[in-house]
């Protein structure tokens, strides 16, 4: 018998769900003990239930009976791929239920006792989980942020340490697999680029990475004092979201001193040595055109976010190129990095 | 014997080059008469000299022969595609030689008395043409801007001719044809994006329209009181380049007032009805989801720009996303557009 | 007032019927009147009610109100794009009310007494509609064939004639929009090749031809002695089908003349001049590395299969490449090609 | 001081040398104390002369310098990735030197004594490598094939052994990296196919096969009666060679019986547990539309071919696709692979 933390994963089936069930599929602390899904996948095993999209196959979990979402789970720990349709209702329910909900949805990323989680940045935002579970009686819900924020917030988080952050403007080029599946027409990326993205994208990149920056009082997140403008855009890349940035700090700084504040910044991930933590969260590329997808978003694991082009700009005080693995450090990874945080500090229920 | 005016063409094997051939074909007014390439090609017909690389076939001009560069030639009109390396001083000769070239290379485009021409906006710069010509003692070059320049300087053109342009951050997704051929490699751009484009290209559009939107004194240029920042990227795009602007105004305007103020802009290859004159050089998609490279890039023969996605901006006033047939309107079609105006206004050299 | 046949699109707003819609805009002998989709565009006007996506726009069509399938219709002349699931017997009802149904869907193909028609190599296939008119009582359907097949029996049509055909091994390469809209997910052919297409698309290829290739006794249709392989790919290009043949012939003959009989060939739409016909239906390309989608597949408008890489195969007799364009002379094209040879014979109900 | 076997890698500086430098990063047994490129990069460290295209990088082969092809070297195994213009007269030197020179090359693969080496096949034919040695008086050339070729004949073999192999018509769709970099340009696949490969790679498919599936009499190669038709084409896919295959046996088999004669199949590699070795050579997938190259090329690391599809055929016996990672076990997962077997047969020299 295992010494592993069982969990559950729920909107298994989805591309998010996916990666969950490849990440976890080796994990030393947590095993995917049951996958939850729609009515129609219910009652089959999820090998047969799923239509995997990813290389290779489910391994061990491929052989779990899919349950329905709402069944009463034995896991404690439940990540949360769940589709922004059904997430807020599913999560808050089984939050009251007494679960740890380790959610990627966007449902309650914004609500006012839930943390939007990214560990190396704002750990500390973990002490709302008190009041939380005064709200709910129970358990609770942890967030990560969209997959593009992910990408922008680490490295903000870096210079807002060093340096202060007051304004970005920041255009991203984001790949498919952020859309789901079928998600994507072809024919829509076919020598071709959409200069748009539904759901909100925009707005959840000009609005997330001011919680994460801020502060929790005791009582309630209090937002950063940050403005950001972004425009998004989709390609026909497969996994890997570029983003174009323009910073305005606290106050000029030398790009170079910039690069060192990127590379030499690490939190508590890093501390505590966490499975899925990066060794550094972001690698600084000297290349001139770097970063790029398909060579960078795998390092680390798709864990780390790399950097490259930062200089100087006239008007702002930098600029610079971020990309982030959108399905593993944007979306999956970063839930399942945000639960290590919440065993290691022994938040997980009993 | 035809009534058309004789034009040759210099570095005409080229992706310019071919794209210039291609748009004079069946031109009303010009009649591609001689072709000039390096010494490798000359002395061969044009058909078996050049790697045709777009639909279709070199047509009649298949059976001109290639002309080495410096070759003195019958023209008087020249299109330059010629590459940036041999460009500056080949364009100079033929000008000191009484020829008007109209040139897409970079080399001449910020000179002091070389107009950077975009018809619709500075035809008035031709004014400087009176000094160049007592400089060159007879002919004179007259430069088009970077493709990516285009498809940014006819909106802000026509903003800035509305409630003034003051600053603009811009980023870029550009085509590869814009790279000519071979140009990037195949691996380079396959589920891909390159966060780099060689040669100057953020600097050029940094710059080139601070110059188009400034004003001729009767004696030099005087650059538009604008700042840009740019950040450029190569996709996997064939034809088309992307342009994702933000823009501080003279003055807080309603977006609908700026989208009037560009599907109604017009200049003076309308008035005149030049051939490769677009009807409306700006057109305003009102989709969500637009513009978009292939389905925007051929709106009125590649010659107008396609603009989108006008909407409010906190920090700045208005964002927008813009698309610009790079070769086309981006590069010869700009050109032919230009040798159009001056031959209207009786400019050209008999 | 026109003097063009009002004529009808059926499925009016699916991919095919876009670019019927798209073709006949501005055709010389027809026009679209009305347009017919699914109960759920019924009543809108097509601009609104069609996901547009193609370059363009519908044109004057798009002010036409949209008909639910079903609807009686004044037009004598209907081009149908109706998804297989709906056009079987959509089509027959149309039929036995008078009209004439030129359908590229696939459901009446094979029937015993429907014409499936490539006119350059069966027009006398069209003998059949006497039998068919006593069947229905009053119209008659009128099919083109899949659009591969199509790329492969002119070809085939051609050395029929000249040296018999034998066996084909034939293995294709087949573009997104064959797939309609959304089509193929974008994440199905980002960096990668699908080794199948549903619908039977194998079982087409092998069996259509024998059709198109055979003859009309009188009573029936006589399939051709010939036995076809085919293996299909989906890869990621917009438009233009890729074929990669191996043929066997009556006899062994030099690849030259082979080359001779596919660029010499013509039939009774080249004769007619009918306003859709390629001037030569079949273009030899001796590029090595030729035909390619891009370059070829819009040759003639996209009405002409374009061939390269005749050789001579020791096995077989010969191998050659062939790419067709596979929305226009794959699909609508063809259809309307068909209705131009139906008008010149003067087989169009009144 | 490292147990591990000093090996050297000719051409480390092209796609195939960088491969076999990352692939030989961790082996068990062989260890990177050498590298060779051209004059060019002579004297620089690797990682300065190398422009590193994989994910990742050269890892601790970075610090070691380049030395000149034709430097002698200490290492007894050398790995060539070696281009063709320079191969086959630096491999005879080495080889004339004492060396065993592994190589991915054309030049020597059709050599009277050279094997032609797909280890679960044909280990048997290292037998020749006597004679060889008696030729060159010192070390010798063991080659890999074509990387098209290891994806065909690995079923191949399974399929000969089993029931025979007579005919075999196959078409490639082959990934990019084949053509190593810069390579194919991005605008000759951009929404593109290419039906041609330059430097004989049909010739190649129809001719390696009949070697490696055929006999070493003890004097020479008999090659095996079997008759191949091939045509390639380049497709927009990074890795992976996808081939779509029909194939006459000796005799009529069901396919089931073949599938599991290739799932079945096994050789010595398998038998010895190399290290490269993959458990199971051929892996054979179930669903209908696989095998696909971004899903199923990294099975097993890449060095195990995935085979789908398998359907009788009626002119042949049997159509399947199979699907090969062409850089690894096409190229130098191949060669690395045949090294093992070598120091496992204990045939590397001293």
């Amino acid at each position: 018998m295992s010494d592993r933390i069982p969990v559950a994963v729920l909107g298994a089936t989805g591309a998010v769900g996916q990666r969950f069930v490849q990440l976890l599929a080796a994990h030393p602390w947590f095993e995917v003990a049951e996958l939850v899904a729609s009515e129609r996948s219910a009652g089959r095993a999820y090998r047969d239930a799923v239509a995997w999209r990813l290389p290779g196959d489910p391994g061990a979990a491929g052989a779990l009976p899919v349950a329905a979402l709402g069944t009463p789970l034995r896991s404690r720990l439940l990540f949360s791929g769940l589709d922004s349709a059904v997430a807020g209702a599913a999560e808050a329910a089984y939050a009251a239920a007494g679960c740890a909900v380790v959610s990627n949805a966007r449902n309650h990323r914004m609500a006012d006792d839930v943390p939007l989680l990214v560990p190396e940045v704002n750990a500390a935002h973990l002490a709302a989980l008190d009041a939380q579970r005064r709200r709910t009686g129970g358990g609770y819900v942890v967030t990560n942020p969209n997959c593009s924020v992910v990408g922008l917030v680490l490295p903000l988080g870096a210079l807002d340490a060093a340096f202060g952050v007051r304004e970005v403007t920041v255009v991203t080029l984001q790949a498919l697999s952020g859309a789901g599946y079928p998600g994507v027409a072809s024919l829509d990326v076919a020598d071709n680029v959409i200069p748009f993205i539904g759901g909100g994208e925009e707005e959840k990149i000009e609005s997330e990475p001011r919680k994460i920056l801020g502060t929790w009082s005791g009582e309630s997140f209090a937002l950063a004092e940050l403005s950001i403008s972004a425009s998004v855009h989709r390609v026909n890349v497969v996994d890997g979201h570029t983003l174009a940035a323009f910073v305005r700090l606290g106050r000029e700084v030398d790009p170079e001193a910039a690069r060192e504040a990127l590379r030499s910044f690490r939190g508590e991930p890093q501390e505590l040595g966490l499975p899925s933590a990066p060794e550094q969260p972001i690698h600084v590329l000297e290349a001139a055109d770097r970063p790029q997808p398909r060579l960078d978003r795998d390092r680390e694991r798709g864990m780390s976010v790399s950097v490259g082009r930062v200089r100087r700009d006239a008007r702002y005080h930098l600029r610079f190129e971020a990309l982030v693995h959108n399905t593993i450090r944007g979306a999956a990874g970063a839930a399942i990095l945000n639960a290590e945080l919440l065993r290691a500090r022994r938040l997980l229920p009993d």
